[in-house]
């Protein structure tokens, strides 16, 4: 099964907006077994519009163009499908009645033009909409199929999950369920990654399902995606749960969390767990630790706030630490039970380090202090030396210190 | 003249890279008055690279390919291309003393893959490389031209600056220079600059020369770039210098900076002017001022630091405001007369709101008062409601309050 992708809009190319759908639609299809060779970008022209369309469905099972979907005289996706299907467009009363309440819903008056979003080519089938205004549609082209879906990513990813890929795993003669779970990882390079899976990799390179993929995700680490075909959701799951099993049993030190998890979410859950209270002091982060917390919906349960000691002087007069070099674990452990004290929080951790261009106190750019402040009175400290100079070290900061928390969190302090 | 894109890869098409490359060169190509129709992503396969090659050239007249370009058996660009000019690769032993130098340099030891990036289609030229290891190519087709270039985008962007847009002008026959001057705004919406720049807009579309676009970058806000093609590099700036000034005498209100200006550092570049130090108290931003500040090379001769007064506690203990209700003009005054005093700073900017989902003290979510305190001890404060939730709601609110105080720092508490 092959499909391919053609984004549909004047200011892709123009590079006004970027084309994120396409890449979306080929991660979602390669998971799913569905091979995508070509994706193509094409403006709001119609015999430009056919031409691109007829060129990806030359080597394709079907096409998912996105875009060009809306009430106006420079959207013309149904007009190129209906064209390539050399059939005409006709009013669909049951789309048209749809998009009538919408506007009534919203208290708004609907104009004429509104109604080019109920034309459908003669011969499609409609995915209803549940968002917008527009509808998707699946339009055969002899053994071949063109599905249309609107460019607004949410609409988009609604209307493949809902419709397209289950019509494509019905057109492949395929009746299973694809399934997939993310292992979010902290620590570790892909190639050292790739050695500690090796076996695991080997293994499932032979019987071929579930796939395993690794996602460079940047600052956020490294994910390790589970992909699994069955014959149903249930058995789906026991298939992931197993190889999750496996997989965690090999790096389950660096695995901080699954699917939708963010290391602050975790932290932020670990610490919820206890009931206890959390404060942070940033130095060369700046407040980038407490807006990511902060970013976490509920996390005023937890975070009482922070601290931004970028100035020596701030450290010295607010938080107490001893006057003198402040890259330092001494310092960073002084920070860290100041933040507990100014704050009235349980937890505290902080960071203080180098962004570079240049060094600091003798310590070269990307030289991070960490220190967590526990109830007992307790303080651990750690440092590491980050890549890359500002921007990258710091958001490499974050992560870092966080990481170093969660696994205080989960061995010596952790809940009992 | 007209010139379309292909980004080589198969990890774009499995949506592990977003190609943001072709979303750039569009976007510089229009700034030059070039058409670009299509833009393609097509895998590492040499069959499949040739027809997505094949399929931008047809109607165009210069195609630039991105990626590929690698020492491995999977980069096969060179390859493609050589077939489509209908000739063979050749050993540009120039080429491969430059790569040799590089790995001497790094002090690696170069394998024989590298030499690949030597072998140059006879009859094309290479653009030297400069950053990495692989050479651009331009690639004459009949009267069309091939231009092939690394993936990786700050490569890409040198050879694009520096060979190709100069080759597409010369070949285009405009012996011309093409200058761009961003002016960045904060405040209003695309539709209201879109008026109230009426008449500079009509009388631009009648004299095509220089154009004048909006670029909207969420809440960035929206970018007025003016595009000038002259004879040469000082007309062009002077033509720019001209419409820069009838621009801001419409809308110089709103336009808070330059280029590569960013709000935080057109704030602290005034507040440096002043030679005043800065510190900041965050409640529903929670650190995400103190974070783009000190983001800022340079940040630490006029940011002190922050307060981040997430719980309500750490409001009344910390920054001394007022118990009760503290999502008001009132807080936010206390908020930053209290982080003055706590960071011994000469002008702090506070921040309190509403993040949502939920209402909060009786506001509603999109809520947000902001409060500058200045070395007379004079306090101006300000409420803003602001769409979206959460993360969106946060973001705007730093530029929100950034841009409140820069219009102090200009107005009533401007540099004499």
């Amino acid at each position: 099964m092959r499909c391919n992708v053609v984004a549909i809009g004047t200011e892709l190319l123009l590079g006004q907006i970027n084309d994120t759908n396409s890449s979306w639609l080929g991660e979602q299809l390669a998971a799913a077994g569905i091979e995508s060779h070509l994706q193509l970008k094409v403006g709001d022209n119609l015999v430009r519009m056919e031409d691109a369309i007829a060129v990806a469905l030359v080597d394709a099972d079907a096409v998912i163009i996105c875009g060009g979907l809306g009430p106006t005289h420079d959207d013309l996706t149904r007009e190129a499908i209906a064209s390539i299907m050399g059939t005409e467009l006709v009013h669909d009363e049951s789309v048209a009645g749809v998009i009538r309440e919408m506007f009534a819903r919203r208290g708004r008056v609907m104009s004429d033009n509104n109604l080019r979003q109920a034309l459908v080519p003669a011969g499609a089938a409609v995915i209803a909409q549940t968002r917008g205004t527009a509808p998707g549609l699946v339009c055969p082209v002899g053994e071949k199929v063109i599905y249309a879906v609107p460019g607004v990513p949410h609409e988009m990813k609604d209307m493949f999950e809902r419709a397209i890929l289950p019509d494509l795993l019905a057109r492949s003669g395929e009746r299973a369920v694809i399934k997939s779970r993310v292992l979010r990882t902290w620590g570790e390079s892909e190639s050292r990654l790739n050695e500690r899976l090796d076996d695991i990799i080997d293994e499932l390179d032979r019987i071929g399902n579930p796939t395993l993929a690794f996602l460079a995700s940047g600052w956020e680490g490294i994910k390790v995606r589970l992909t699994v075909k069955a014959p149903d959701s249930a058995s789906a799951s026991r298939t992931l749960d197993a190889w999750d099993r496996r997989v965690r049993a090999e790096i389950g030190d660096i695995v901080f969390g699954t699917d939708d998890d963010t290391m602050e979410s975790v932290v932020l859950a670990l610490l919820e767990q206890r009931s206890w209270t959390f404060g942070v002091a940033e130095s060369v982060t700046g407040g980038l630790v407490g807006g990511r917390l902060t970013n976490v919906a509920g996390s005023s349960r937890v975070f009482r706030g922070g601290v931004i000691s970028y100035a020596s002087d701030v450290k010295f007069g607010v938080l107490g630490v001893t006057p003198g070099p402040v890259v330092s674990e001494g310092a960073a452990a002084e920070m860290a039970a100041g933040a507990r004290r100014v704050l009235g929080c349980d937890v505290a951790l902080a960071l203080t380090g180098v962004a570079g261009p240049d060094e600091q106190d003798g310590r070269p750019a990307g030289t991070l202090c960490v220190a967590a402040a526990f109830p007992d009175g307790s303080t651990v400290t750690t440092t590491a030396m980050l890549p890359g100079v500002r921007d990258q070290m710091r958001q490499m900061s974050v992560i870092t210190a966080l990481d170093f928390l969660r696994k205080q969190l989960l061995g010596s302090h952790a809940a009992r």
